[in-house]
């Protein structure tokens, strides 16, 4: 070939649009491809919701610290989140595994105890797989497949002009988790004997190792009577999430940097490690967290919960997504997210 | 961990086993998990299929020598080929990828090419995927989602003693065409001035680089009024199959050597190789044809049918999968197939 683009060029969202333009959609029933936390497939009396995600070592983890029952259960739980972004419920799960041959059984069967712990606790049923030989590292690639009411379905896009932007839990904490066991793994590397000092910071590490998908908050929005006109699961940051809701449905958005969650451990580690919480907050990512839209004459039914934060509204479109900060001023908001290309 | 335990002691299916024994199913939808070419869930009218496959460089495919384009529509056509397997359609997908900075934005295209093709033609929906860097090789990962009406579905268990086991197409002929493309390869890498000797091996390297899932034999299995009763593809190797059938109804089988079919290229260049054609056939691999069972009564429907090979009979329970050669000799089948691990 003569010509040659880097994908570092593009970056991720931007191949991802290349693919998606080049995806030819026959069936009638492929109500949503390429695009969303999950693909939409009409079945009748509901939706059918469909996603994958991967997991590959050096890359979305370090076997130097995450221990395999983790990352077992982690890698259901993320893609558990994209069911629950659509305001639905993972059913059935599928595993593609590539192993090189430093695993033995049992480190293949702790994995597995993680995802069997994760699909237990979620009801969800481990259907089938793919094992395979990898040349390097491990890979583990999960796809599920989930239902949702098609009156309660959630897209990135169908926010309107003035409508409540709102998140669930709290935001940088797994960010923070990483850091603090990257700094770990370098003190262990350095001197084998000492300890890793974690004294104090279960919460940060235990977002980190093993998130939770927030289906329990789909449960929560549905008794209260809450139908979110978008919706998409905080991988990548809040702030590229944002964004994407914003593209998705056509509308800028403001957003007050006084009313973003934060954890006191994730705020209080970030100021040892020097770094600006509201940074972290913005652009930590892999906090599984839901940011979703709702109309405002829904406020009365969220106020005061608490783990539902209103942090902004949908603005008119043409405007652009910004944060006002505590101090008055507005910033436009950047996604820096995730980029491993 | 105190105990560790290769995986190359207890091989990949041995490694299957305990994964399944460890999956817990929960939701009475699951009609089928792991064990079968693809997992069966109850839809009220009829039966979805849902089935992973992945295919890994250097584990499953060289890039010295496969196109980018082949490589994309046969990591479709593999997985489109256990929902055959099943007896249903495949109707939509979704792609894991994992690349490595090699790969420019074109090469991603040449790769994505050859799913839509694939896609394409068999009326499949590219709905998803998620694209990460891998640190070493690629690897694509694929999940598929299909349709079975409730009273055509084919498992691997089913069959009944007596009853006819067939295959479609002739077998052999991807494992010579890989045979083929390995030794040009060398002799490009001993003088790369010389160019590849092909002539007249299309057949079998298009059945390496291009498989086409058997989803016609499924309509004119349909057109004749044939269900089969139980149902594998040839994915590892006939050997390897006509065992997975056995297990899983629990009876033997016996099968003729005369009655198995073969290309006239397989047969010549697995000669001109040095190697016997009949442990291609049984052995070879990669040839994703469709082996299954029938009652005899539906013989007739069948007889002289161009494409379906008739080549034995199921035996009682407790008997041996046994091989009846030209020479009138019983020898048992051995499961060879392929081993990664």
């Amino acid at each position: 070939m003569s010509e040659r683009t880097e994908i570092g060029e593009i970056g991720e969202f931007g191949l991802i649009g290349r693919i998606s333009e080049m995806a030819h959609l026959a069936n009638k029933t492929t109500i949503k491809g390429i695009g969303d936390d999950a693909a939409v497939i009409d079945n009748g009396d509901d939706y059918l919701i469909f996603s994958t995600d991967a997991l590959v070592e050096n890359v979305h983890f370090d076997l130097g610290y995450v221990p395999l029952r983790h990352l077992g259960y982690k890698a259901m739980a993320v893609n558990f989140s994209d069911m629950a972004a659509m305001n639905g419920q993972p059913k059935q799960v599928v595993v593609a595994l590539g192993l090189s041959n430093r695993f033995s059984v049992e480190a293949v069967e702790e994995l597995y105890e993680g995802m069997r712990l994760a699909c237990e606790k979620y009801g969800v049923d481990l259907v089938g797989g793919d094992t395979t030989t990898s040349r390097s590292g491990l890979f583990i690639s999960v796809t599920v497949l989930g239902k949702v009411a098609k009156d309660k379905v959630a897209f990135r896009k169908g926010a309107a002009e003035k409508e409540l932007l709102c998140v669930t839990g709290d935001l940088g904490a797994a960010f923070m988790g990483l850091q603090v066991l990257e700094r770990e793994k370098q003190v262990f590397q350095a001197n084998p004997e000492m300890q890793p000092d974690l004294e104090g910071k279960d919460y940060i590490i235990q977002r980190q190792l093993k998130p939770e998908p927030r289906l329990d908050v789909i449960q929560e929005l549905a008794r209260l009577g809450v139908t979110p006109t978008s919706m998409i699961d905080i991988s990548d940051g809040l702030a590229s999430e944002i964004l994407h809701l914003c593209k998705a449905s056509g509308l800028g958005a403001r957003i007050y940097e006084e009313k973003l969650p934060i954890d006191r451990t994730t705020y209080e580690v970030a100021r040892e490690f020097n770094l600006d919480p509201i940074t972290i907050q913005l652009n930590g990512g892999e906090d599984y967290e839901l940011l979703f839209t709702m109309p405002q004459s829904d406020y009365d039914k969220l106020r005061n919960h608490p783990d539902i934060s209103v942090i902004g509204y949908m603005e008119a479109p043409g405007t652009q997504a910004m944060m006002v900060t505590k101090q008055g001023n507005e910033v436009p908001l950047q996604a820096q997210g995730w980029k491993h290309f």
